[in-house]
């Protein structure tokens, strides 16, 4: 509904609260970000009696725990994401504005934006994270990341296209190098990535390019630690271990990434790989608007929140998921950047601004904890949930399912179900397609 | 498999009929495009004594027909794309490469790339089709245009983005602007496009928008003569026509595009509209490689072909399709710009260059003209094939079970008809997503 229309401009707005305001007029909460925290806040405000904004400088909503699929051929781009009206055209209360937000004025109550500044009675940051490369901002450049839709494009139609470069690659060095992937960081991202990436290798691309020695194409999972899958329990993290490598993955552990320049990888140890795709998930942090915030950060630049998720100094400005840092998960850590922690952050936020509106207590966020899981390939997986630890089939069944039901939107679903029993059945990926050729093709 | 390798480079390949070549060494086609023309071509050759090479500057065969519905958030585009390499594979002596045709030696047997050259002994263009703006070069950037996926992608994307930001414009000429599309060229491409454009405002941005006044957006097609979808009787001419208006576009006939700059159509007769999309479908011409041939062309580029589809100079080159100029349609005529026509033309020059490997006469090429057809919306379309001219929904159920067999891959036949029942279910589009939208955002 056309909730933020001319009348609401900044210059017009006057809080709810304050005491030139209309006393009828509903409060308006804006939230920042159509992840899984912000539609949570959304989902959890509806029918109430306020008027929610949702802002994001994308149009749909993400469902990143499958963007490796896309990135590897397996998955359309469309299926994985949903339109946010879609979503909110349901609810009289909720509108959507693509807008990027760019920053907040506390003391004025207003987001501030690419256009003009949007006023908030109550705000909810949930702008989600974007890669960390700890410093080094070169391995921006020299690396692929695998954070948005238009990054999981990029992705698979470069490794698509250096297949096509190595027909016709003379030097032995160079072919084998353009068969080379690396990804960098051996977390859910990084495992899903690199097991995916084999699959692809083996079951498509070997007959595909008949022409090529695809034993000369390796994908290798490097990670700093003696570990992947860190937050699993040791036995899930050997599990995966050897799933993978038993998938044909080399994986380098105590590998610590020192600088990556035109395709080499460097170690710290001084030994090197070169590599035609080189892909970063070794780290994430908060998105870049927590930079911009006047307020405490903690590490990876996360925004230190009261237990109710608010900010100390600003007590009408909550921040959820991703960019909020809260300590009370395991042994008093952070609590971990994953959807169920957003989801249930985005409730709790909403149902603290609806206490602040009727003058009620707020009360702190309590997580209730249901597991991690992690795919790895064609029937395997590690799943540590409901108190249940399960690798390999059973635990790849029980991902497949919680994934596709977690799904927005029907249709996507059933398209995302099609193409996993078409490429389960056939050991095919039916979208390995190079989009947007010219240009690469060109710029050769 | 692996045919055109190291080894059969410009330098060291003889012709398989010159006297001082292996005498065994199989007669090599080159096909330029992977379109209906080029595809049709492989396939006729398949299993038989030559080793066949198809390249094209895209990875994958695009179902063009229903582009259309990919530009209007219908389809998603990996749905009507399907990857060369997984039709080539199935065959031995078939090879496919990504690589763009900008030219042919005829006198040395080798087409031009944007690599190295490649040597053939039989070659056939089939490199289809571009925008022909009739002289009128700036129209190209002052337009979209619908030619392929990119083209697709960025027109969907455009439209989207127009609506989103026609919510923030508060000058209502310029939101009304935001909210017109102008589709020149009344043919079925244009007529198709008008016809879903519609279909996509009144069923599903309508419901996004509800802040924006929906019958302030209009869908204008325009055309030169007094009439659309002219390969069609005037029977159905008039019930496309009655057909589009009813659905609620504006067909302006007997007007001719003069100039179109910063959205501004202007018009012949100094009229104008204002649109924040123009998209231009008013005439094609042959691909440019027809430019680059050294070879008599006739209208629209199109390359002049003797009846047995081959260059009377060159007589081991065949162009089809959408590049070849050969009349013998109605009337004399030369043939339409059509699949079947390409798909024909493409069994055809496989046949006679089989004929002249074993010295055998050229059959010339017989069109069996199995009709024409084009859907306007929603069980709405025309269609005169079979003998039988039809109107309206069996016309348009036709249209769509010949599109779905027609599409090549389980895959994306599965895919499609999913999207269809789900689009005509629900009048819903699960497809409209702003891709790229990081761009358009910064360039506003």
């Amino acid at each position: 509904m056309a909730i933020y229309r001319q009348d609401s401009s900044a210059a017009t707005f006057r809080p709810h609260d304050s005491p030139d305001a209309h006393s009828n007029r509903r409060p308006r909460v804006v939230v920042v970000g159509a992840g899984f925290g912000g539609l949570s806040v959304a989902r959890s405000l509806k029918g109430r009696d306020v008027d929610v904004l949702i802002i994001d400088c994308n149009n749909y909503h993400g469902f990143w725990p499958l963007l490796y699929q896309v990135a590897t051929a397996g998955l359309e781009p469309e299926s994985i994401a949903y339109p946010v009206r879609a979503i909110v055209r349901k609810y009289q209360n909720i509108d959507f504005q693509m807008i990027e937000a760019r920053g907040v004025d506390f003391e004025h109550r207003l987001v501030l934006t690419h256009r003009e500044p949007i006023p908030y009675d109550y705000l909810v940051l949930a702008a989600g994270s974007a890669n960390n490369y700890f410093g080094n901002d070169a391995l921006a450049e020299q690396t692929y990341s695998l954070k948005n839709i238009d990054d999981a494009q990029q992705l698979r139609n470069h490794v698509l296209w250096s297949f096509e470069r190595a027909v016709n690659e003379r030097d032995p060095r160079r072919r084998a190098m353009l068969m080379t992937l690396v990804v960098v960081g051996g977390g859910p991202t990084g495992v899903e990535l690199a097991g995916a990436f084999v699959e692809l290798i083996r079951h498509v691309l070997q007959h595909d390019y008949p022409m090529l020695d695809v034993s000369e194409a390796q994908v290798i999972l490097v990670e700093a630690i003696d570990q992947v899958l860190m937050p699993f329990s040791p036995k899930l993290r050997s599990k995966a271990l050897e799933q993978l490598r038993h998938m044909g993955v080399q994986v380098r552990l105590n590998s610590v990434v020192a600088e990556v320049s035109n395709g080499r990888v460097v170690f710290k140890d001084g030994s090197a790989i070169d590599a035609g795709t080189v892909v970063w998930s070794a780290g994430v942090q908060a998105a870049r608007l927590a930079e911009a915030l006047d307020a405490p950060r903690a590490r990876g630049r996360r925004v230190q929140v009261e237990p109710t998720l608010n900010l100390t100094e600003h007590p009408e400005v909550f921040v959820i998921g991703d960019m909020a840092y809260l300590e009370g998960y395991k042994k008093g850590q952070a609590y971990p950047m994953i959807a169920p922690v957003a989801v249930q952050q985005g409730k709790r936020a909403a149902r603290n601004i609806l206490a602040r509106i009727c003058g009620k207590p707020l009360h702190p966020f309590r997580y209730a904890d249901r597991g991690i899981m992690a795919t790895i390939g064609r029937r395997a997986a590690v799943l540590d949930a409901f108190g249940v630890k399960l690798s390999g089939y059973p635990a790849w069944l029980g991902w497949l399912f919680i994934h596709l039901m977690a799904l927005a939107g029907f249709r996507n679903r059933v398209i995302v179900l099609i193409n996993w029993a078409f490429n389960y059945f056939t050991y095919d990926r039916g979208v390995r397609l190079i989009t947007g050729a010219r240009k690469m093709v060109d710029n050769r």
